[in-house]
């Protein structure tokens, strides 16, 4: 039934240009197909290792996903024949978005919310007393404790009124009450509920770019600072600004986080794939951006920029600094921007990499303002801190011209502002306590209790999955995530393609089933033909590991016995 | 200089499509323009009081305000001709970024802000002391105070680990801490850190659908609840989806809030305008939504939605309830989505007008689900509140297909979800404490006493206005701003033109010189041709109103003394 969905959906992407009766139909133009919806047609299917099946189960299945009832928010049991009079229908919806697909949350993490349904009515219904969502990385949501500093602060902020109460100095640490009537200074009339810049609060931005200074050694200018709601609206601003048509594309990794794909599709352009090797750690050769910019531009693609993920998502790689000065220079010459997702910069777990910034990067090869378009994504929700919940990120903007600067912020301004607490915890991240501030022991403590028990549970996961028959998997050198290669038996392969479902997502239901432990198939972030493998974070707590490694292990002999050819 | 920018951005509007010399040239389609765009093409200049010259003032004389160096965000010095190796170009750029417009944040404001930098450094730089920002509805920006309850709630989910404290309880209200610990059991692991579903956290849909529902006297169900970060998101997300080509059109009221024009030409579509009938207090006539909607689908515009503000903005009108009937009636017999900006519904002003949400109204008639596709948009910003930095706000989905709202949910996972305080907020601001409640009597304190100086202030402003000579000024029932109308003398358009501008930016930009108000020109908005307004807000504290009036009064009859014909 899914395989029906599927073919049915990328049919509609295709007659999806028709309107209602009443209206005239525009017919679509043919350009070059965004790699996640027309596989088949070129730029990609003429460069190895690029195969498109790979990249198209993501379409392929978890669109079937996407019309699965479980997964509609809705009441799930309203039948669609009775919408029939409404006016927007599969056909007339805008094909970007039907073409659009985000793993993360797809068809697994549905039918695990489906479950828990149930334990919580049965607790006995599952072989399992709970779902543990190693899907995302929402740190908070498997009992991470937010930094008590930034909380102090933002509580202060969002209640001013308490801050000259005497009961106030028992209950907040002075350096917090000292940082909010800092902020607060810093905030025109102190009004944290009044929108503020297009790109944030001036002073907050001072302070990012002071804490970006410190980090790089090099000036950091508080113009270039578009303070957003999470990084995710920054990629989108990006890419609306760089996408005019399908024959736009943007070189993206494979394995890649899905915000890139989903992005390229709902603003029309082309996903160019360049592929990361597992053999050597998933790292990043610049031969292979060179064959894949060549063949795109071959097939009449106007490559635009260049996306990096470090440390990576979902491959956890963090890149050596010789590595960035060739991508670096490779962007230079190809006229590309260089699109830097540096999120999980605070997130490094080996004492052999260190994280360094594309800007600082840049800078020290003496490429300046003028010679390189790099823009640096940042947000809390990542690092040690974790607080996806807030919403709070910038993009640091430099080497654009005023008159593109000036378009930039005009769409930030579109949407007024980003919120108020993201923005101050924004600053707080870039501008944590000091030696000699009353907060500092405990928030080295709360920070680095974080970090080297994400270390461990990264180790300690990743020998867990190499223990396995027939899984394969890298180190997490950075950021939340494993993305282990399974060898799956023939059988199996077999087994998924009679479920009209991917082999990796046939696992990971299976996984889900005996288990309760959710992960995202890696068809959702693409990979090499052929190959399968699965995202699963690193963030449970360090006493449910145990559970999680024996539950894993145990179901995986079950289904290789079960699928061994 | 700025006619010549101007004209040099509509060209390259047109050119934008080319690629850099490394790619390939790739063609844009012609379809039928966006209104704003290119003015002279259908479906428009056919359509009458519709002439392209005022409504396209905006892209004429904004444009060019945003090529103007003073508002450019990042260093003003630097030469764009240095950045002549950089990728990215306006030529390259996405022409429909190009062609999006926001006269809220426009030029006027830029100059403001460079005014306010003036005083700074001199106080005696200019014939008056302070910026009076009147351009955009920023309650506390201007002073107005945040509703304690709903602040000390936020303070307390921020940093939950003084719940249990003594001193919270001197600090605190008994029900913000009640409220506090109710909202926190209803978010899993009390998380206010995590993401959230992308819907937002089920048990506060559960709230906000219980507070609709107590609205209305309709059921409301929390599935159909998507909370945003504002309402602004919410209405990209819905242009997302209905605009597939700008052969798709979607009516708006004339004058319009530029969120729409602008989310309409970044999404490439079409803005078919309807005109408000001034001279019936901004009337909305079935009429000429029939008449412009046929002109638009005579010019192959496929109409997709229509949009309504209600109360108005920049208008301040309050439907009445039979009017909304009909427009409920044209949209479902048109087959078109109803849009309905409701973010001002608990703005009303004047003793004879109500707030009736189209919900209710639909559903008063008898139409249901099935019936009407309908969007209601609110947002925490408005309202008694005004809370516009924290980013909250909702719409409610009613009327969609289940595969149509697993697209629509599908969209707003890819930004995972909206910022949890301002999810808390709206929560809060749709079930605000009751009777009994020990801030109930603050709460109504706090709350009438800025609704009532809301409508003490628009009155005094109204009148005010009503006393110049060629200006008139319909009440604002409802909203946050008056807009009235200018006839301005013969030889102040001429001095316009002579400086290429629009009259009214170019009265706006005298005002600002000479008073310190902003105020947005009408042509930010769109009016009918020949007629000249401003919005100005009503939202200067109470003792700021006399000065305001008499440096208006007095600035206005200088200006007519000065080009009086």
């Amino acid at each position: 039934m899914r395989r029906f969905v599927a073919d049915k959906t990328r049919n509609l992407v295709r007659r999806a240009s028709t309107c209602s009766p009443t209206c005239p139909v525009s017919p679509r133009p043919h350009h070059p197909p965004s790699l996640l919806s027309q596989p088949t047609s070129p730029p990609f299917s003429s460069s190895s290792p690029s195969h498109p099946s790979s990249i198209t189960s993501p379409l392929r299945f978890l669109t079937a996903a996407a019309l699965h009832p479980l997964s509609f928010p809705a009441s799930p049991n309203s039948m669609a024949s009775n919408y029939s009079t409404t006016p927007v229908t599969l056909q007339s919806v805008n094909p970007k978005v039907l073409k659009c697909e985000y793993a993360v949350r797809g068809e697994i993490v549905t039918l695990a919310q489906k479950l828990e349904q149930d334990l919580k009515q049965n607790p006995d219904s599952h072989p399992f007393d709970e779902i543990i969502y190693c899907n995302i990385g929402n740190p908070q949501s498997l009992g991470q404790q937010p930094i008590t500093f930034f909380r102090e602060v933002l509580a202060l902020c969002d209640h001013p009124a308490i801050l000259d109460r005497s009961e106030t100095q028992g209950l907040f640490s002075a350096d917090a009450i000292e940082r909010a009537f800092q902020i607060l200074d810093q905030i025109p009339g102190r009004a944290t509920g009044a929108y503020s810049h297009s790109q944030g609060i001036k002073g907050l931005r001072e302070t990012i770019a002071a804490g970006i200074a410190e980090r790089d050694g090099f000036p950091a200018d508080p113009n270039d600072i578009f303070l957003t709601d999470g990084a995710s609206p920054a990629v989108h601003m990006m890419m609306q600004l760089l996408i005019r048509s399908e024959k736009d594309g943007i070189l993206c990794p494979i394995p890649q986080y899905p915000l890139y794909s989903a992005s390229i599709a709902l603003h029309g352009g082309t996903l160019v794939p360049y592929y990361l090797d597992e053999a050597t750690g998933w790292g990043l050769e610049i031969s292979e951006l060179k064959k894949q910019l060549e063949t795109a531009k071959s097939n009449g693609v106007c490559v635009r920029a260049l996306v990096v993920i470090n440390p990576g998502n979902p491959t956890g790689q963090v890149l050596a600094e010789d590595n960035q000065c060739e991508i670096v220079e490779f962007c230079k010459n190809e006229g590309l921007v260089l699109l830097a997702d540096e999120v999980y910069q605070e997130n490094i777990y080996v004492p052999d990499k260190q994280f360094h910034s594309f800007k600082k990067v840049s800078r020290s090869m003496g490429y300046g303002e003028k010679n390189i378009s790099l823009v640096s994504f940042q947000s809390v929700s990542k690092g040690y801190y974790g607080e996806c919940g807030k919403r709070g990120g910038y993009m640091e903007v430099t080497g654009f011209s005023p008159e593109i600067r000036e378009q930039i912020y005009k769409v930030a301004s579109v949407n007024l502002c980003s919120n108020i607490s993201g923005q101050i915890l924004a600053s707080l991240v870039m501008n944590p306590p000091k030696v000699g501030d009353e907060s500092y022991e405990s928030y080295t403590g709360e920070k680095d209790g974080i970090l080297s028990s994400l270390a461990k549970r990264a180790k300690t996961l990743e020998d867990a999955l190499n223990s396995l028959e027939g899984v394969t998997c890298n180190r997490a050198e950075g950021a939340m995530y494993l993305f282990p290669r399974i060898d799956l038996p023939h059988k199996a392969i077999k087994a998924a393609e009679a479920a009209k479902t991917a082999p990796d997502a046939f696992y990971a239901r299976r996984l889900l089933d005996a288990t309760g432990v959710v992960v995202v198939p890696g068809s959702g972030f693409g990979q090499v033909p052929g190959t399968w493998h699965f995202r699963c974070t690193i963030l449970p707590q360090e006493d449910k590991i145990p559970a999680i490694v024996s539950r894993l292990t145990e179901f995986h002999k079950k289904f290789m016995d079960e699928f061994r050819d």
